[in-house]
């Protein structure tokens, strides 16, 4: 036996126990002819003593940081405590030892600060894994895991593990695929999500399903994506939006207060997916402040008519803003004493290539009452004063407005109230807002990228199994889904066709998304039709769930978490890599592993494949 | 709301509440002019009354099997009960109701005996999954999930996941790969386990890991063997095999106990390899039984010496036995009246080509004492009595023999052996008999396959990672693992090591496999060496974790569990398949979805990959 107690759990009640401990070496420090060692292991740090006699060995063999030690010796009251410390109270007065394993000098510091580059960490995975940040974010995984775990064991949901090894239909992402050796020039593909066997398991009656299952992009990787992700993927029969809504609330609540310690007592806001554009320009808003944007011209629908037609702004003669799409403005309390060099270093940053602006025109709004504008000339006081109103502006105030194509510039706006938020202190890391988003457009309009200028097609914007909302059904079914003519396509009666379909947004990030599904053959051969799938496409791909559909299929719904992400956001990060143990580059590798990498002559062969 | 309660809900005391159900129809029963419909969903039955008025309209459109209905009503008390049923007690009197999908008739029966065969049932394999006996097995399973979790829960294990886009390193089974679109030729595998990574883990100090994780490998399928399985692996540090021992025991006796409801109570037997092959034939004796085998001859060696020189069998002129390596014998407990065609049978049964053998010697130790043989003439009373004395056998019994090539005839003899305790009633499926074995071999000597009868080499019995038992690694470390001469690789030093390995063995099944790992790079080293890999190769594979035996590795261990076979023996089963919902069939194909499948040119040339 190796240790009888690890080294975090020894207290002042212990002392006089003879105790056997085993971790690793975390500093050495000698005092004249004795040496204290401060051991390390997963639970926590104890302080060693060694006497005269085995300091005399030391010398002679010293120990280094990172060696991996076994003690035997009995619990001692310290005479200086560490308050700081949960056994700074004690040490052990060392009988004897041995050095189970030697380490090298590690080639970064393994402290809370580390020296170690990002590249180096990554190639050094498993010694980056000990520092103290790394352990608590994966404890921290596990905790929302185990938390996720409970509350849906508690709601009569059951694991049950879907196929890794499933059939390429790639719609949207890419697949990745798995050459079969058994059936030559055939090929199996990883799941991009279970999305097709959930629906299976609730026409096979297993009403509450969930899984914490590994998923596969083959996406060219923007930061902060993985080819490889984990979801808490979960679905239900005989529910419709409000009973899924109500349920995985109640499971992040319960997250957040066994995790965190959170109790989130509100109701959880809730807004749709055109109120969401309108106020915060995107449809994951951050609604840990407010600062929303004022549209003064738009061509945006809310509730299928336009609502900003740019009176206000228009027939002053300024050409930005008269040949504009889109005019949105935000109001910055309190920065009407911006400088000209913190305008100007504003109106660089909105020009950056990733926000992509051509400019930025400011209004400040004086505490007297007047106006500084980079837009005087074409806009009186008198007219200032009706753009500052409208958008709840009081003296003191800076209005910054953006112009352009409506969705570059909802993007920009959107981008820039994040950094606002950002600077002014409002997005903090142990605040969290949830917010349900819903009534998403069931269609986004594709321009046909094979020629363009051509007529384009539908393209779901979440994925094909979505349903519509109730009263869209008949609009769905009963109208041709064809586009006769790009120009107009937003007049299609499918263009207005709402999705029954919700995301969960955490502190400005979509944390998980879902929706109610299609359970009927006619209205799920319709969607396929309407994405531009022929008969024998839907058939050869989808043949099997269609199948399905008529044997008794019940209405059911579901949702999917993003696991990582839910992870790095209650552990305080943007970065998912963080927060998983063995992730994977930029570039799709893993820097450990040195993977992936050429296989042998003999595998390809036996796979019936060559290079290309 | 499509439900207030489900159909395994109300009782009695729920008389006279109104309430929502929904489901599926399992049986419609018309009694003049009201109808009766069982309706059917995860939690049971409840009985569905139809008054006149409703009757009328159900005449019009009437309900099929497995319709999805959904009815509103209030609970009575039934006129005749049914106690065989949960619900028995009451009824829904329906005053609305609506059909919420239709079905067509089902291709085979969803009851618990169908008329479906296989290849029909995996093709609808959701509507498979509807039958009782699946749905309990898929219980089973997430409360075999359950259980195992939350003990290694409160065991301070920790679920951290491990990649599933990995580096290919075959030893011994194939890799399945998946082709990188972003590094062209170039292949990530999927794991067969997470065996290095949680190696890495005990470096990076998480003591106690499990998961319960896919894993992969691409072999020519035998029965019952799927390409894509589950384990339930766990790796712990600072650990000998008796703390994993009882660790792990100590999960088995919880599963038990959760899930089946049996309390475990004694100690699991422990035996080393050498004693189950010695009197049972095999490494997983089934010891629900005893029926050992009786070694009359046999060049088997146990502690490094030769036990069974055949002193007894030798010098009759029995050619058969003389010129046999090995012969053992079976003792079955009163058939010795056995008829001759019963004889006959299990000779036909020994020469079926799965067995092998030429042919089956019976000794009948009649009633009266006298020997009724097919070797009376080789072998004389006294002789016989001899033998039947070394086999226990008593007035009554039957004697069994098998003799030929030690490794067949040993084979042999554990499966006759199986059959016999089968036969017998002695195999029953609600007994349940664990053990450990340990002390396996290291190594096994391997032919050279590409000349035959050239000098053959090692291959590591378990994996390359297996530490030897602590007495052996002197000589593991102290010899030249090159074998000089085939003929004599007996006599090599390292055909004696012994691995610090073990298996849990339950009802003649391996459920669970497992090591103590090496934790030192030189032995690391001198193992890769011992397998015949040059330096090169070692590094190339598996540089990261001789790496990572650079700094600091603690001692470790681990084990991994057969999850589907451990849930197929829990529910009585010899099929892994019905304990997985979406199964593969012998060919490693997915009848449902019809995969794999060709992919697109389009697919083929993103990945830089031609099919040859």
């Amino acid at each position: 036996m190796y240790r009888t107690h690890h080294c975090g759990e020894l207290r002042q009640s212990d002392v006089g126990k003879e105790i056997k401990m085993a971790g690793w070496v975390q500093t050495v420090r000698k005092f004249g002819s004795i040496t204290f060692v401060d051991l390390r292991d997963r639970y926590g740090v104890t302080q060693l003593l060694f006497g005269e006699q085995l300091t005399k060995r030391l010398d002679e063999n010293p120990l280094g940081r990172e060696f991996v030690l076994q003690v035997n010796g009995r619990v001692a009251e310290r005479t200086s405590k560490n308050a700081h410390l949960s056994t700074g109270d004690i040490e052990i007065d060392v009988s004897s030892y041995s050095i189970l394993n030697k380490s090298a000098t590690p080639p970064f510091t393994i402290q809370d600060e580390t020296d170690g580059g990002e590249d180096l960490r990554m190639k050094y995975r498993y010694l980056d894994l000990r520092r103290n940040e790394l352990k608590k974010n994966i404890e921290l995984r596990y905790a929302v895991n185990r938390a996720a775990r409970n509350y849906l064991h508690e709601n009569n949901f059951i694991d049950i593990e879907t196929p890794f090894l499933i059939k390429s239909t790639p719609e949207g992402a890419r697949d990745f695929v798995v050459p079969s050796r058994m059936n030559a020039g055939q090929f199996y593909a990883l799941p991009q999500s279970p999305q097709t066997f959930k629906q299976l398991l609730m026409v096979s009656g297993y009403d509450r399903y969930f899984q914490v299952v590994k998923c596969f992009r083959d996406e060219d990787l923007r930061a902060d994506r993985q080819p490889e992700f984990t979801q808490i993927d979960c679905e239900m029969s005989f529910v419709e939006q409000e009973d899924i809504l109500e349920m995985f609330e109640g499971m992040i609540k319960y997250i957040f207060k066994q995790v965190k310690g959170i109790d989130y007592a509100e109701n959880v806001e809730r807004m749709s997916w055109e109120q969401a554009m309108w106020d915060y320009g995107n449809d994951k808003p951050d609604i840990r402040f407010g600062m929303k944007i004022t549209n003064l011209k738009s061509p945006f629908k809310k509730d299928g008519k336009i609502e900003a037609v740019g009176e206000l702004i228009n027939g002053a003669g300024f050409g930005v803003f008269e040949n504009a799409e889109t005019v949105l403005a935000l109001n910055l309390k309190n920065a009407g004493s911006y400088t000209r060099s913190q305008l100007d270093e504003l109106t660089d940053w909105v020009k950056r290539p990733q926000i992509g602006m051509q400019g930025l025109v400011n209004i400040r709004y004086q505490k007297d009452g007047s106006f500084k504008s980079s837009v005087d000339k074409f806009y009186n006081t008198e007219k200032l004063k009706s753009i500052a109103a409208s958008c709840k502006a009081e003296p003191g105030d800076l209005i910054l407005l953006l112009a352009g194509r409506e969705e570059r510039t909802r993007k920009a706006i959107a981008e820039l109230r994040l950094e606002l938020g950002e600077r002014s202190g409002f997005r903090k890391k142990n605040e969290f807002k949830l917010l349900w988003v819903f009534d998403f457009p069931l269609f986004e309009y594709s321009e046909d990228d094979s020629s363009p200028g051509s007529i384009g097609r539908w393209v779901a914007r979440h994925h094909p199994f979505t349903a519509p909302k109730p009263a869209d059904i008949e609009i769905m079914i009963n109208n041709n889904p064809a586009i006769e003519n790009a120009a107009t396509y937003l007049e299609h009666p499918y263009s207005g066709i709402k999705a029954n379909a919700y995301d969960m947004v955490l502190n400005g990030n979509e944390i998980g998304g879902g929706s109610i599904r299609i359970f009927q053959r006619e209205l799920q051969e319709k969607m396929f039709e309407a994405l531009g799938m022929s008969k024998e496409e839907a058939m050869h791909k989808f043949g099997f769930l269609l199948g399905a559909f008529e044997y008794g299929a019940p209405p059911h719904g579901g949702i999917a978490f993003g696991f990582d992400r839910l992870c790095a956001i209650l552990g305080g990060s943007e970065s998912i890599r963080d927060f998983i143990a063995f992730p994977k580059n930029n570039s799709g590798r893993d820097m450990m592993l040195d993977a992936p990498s050429p296989i042998d002559e003999k595998q390809l062969k036996e796979l019936s494949i060559r290079l290309a």
